[in-house]
């Protein structure tokens, strides 16, 4: 049986004059560091409507993949700055269900 | 220019021991209801590993739509049932960024 993949849904929570700032710091961390490591597969990046919340949508191979990632120190000073700003709330997720709209 | 989609990411708490229960009861709601509403594109569910989350992650066309859908009396009792068990943290987003894993 295939493995499934692995998700991380990680809500990042931010005062709304923040918002934008915390956007480009996780875009940086992806690029120098996340989309580089083996077993990533693909991630979005959203911002909320009402400017409180940032969360990133995650999908990798595996949770070693993650925690070899979570080893590199290049993001460290993006990451660092983004949790003087934000509250982070990591949580790790298997797919149970996938919804396609009706045929009517 | 082109309108972007409205994602929803929608985390459920619930004790570990109603985390099933509770992916059944999301999973007919969708079924019954969210799957026929126009301006539905897609979703997907997801159960947290430690047990205590489950979150919905759902693109509609435009918040008038998901607000229409809203109105549809046949998914109340199963919603009314989810949230005798878990407690519903909405946030609507825009997708601000998508990665891929870089070409090395």
């Amino acid at each position: 049986m295939k493995p499934s993949l692995l998700t991380f849904i990680n809500v990042f929570t931010v005062e709304p004059a923040n918002q934008e700032r915390l956007v480009e710091l996780l875009t940086q961390v992806t690029n120098v560091s996340v989309r580089h490591a083996p077993g990533f597969i693909s991630c979005a990046l959203h911002r909320s409507l009402d400017g409180t919340k940032v969360t990133m949508y995650a999908q990798w191979r595996s949770k070693e993949d993650y925690e070899a990632m979570r080893g590199d120190p290049r993001p460290l000073p993006y990451l660092q700055e983004a949790l003087t700003i934000a509250k982070f709330e990591p949580c790790m997720y298997e797919v149970v269900g996938t919804f396609e709209p009706a045929a009517e």
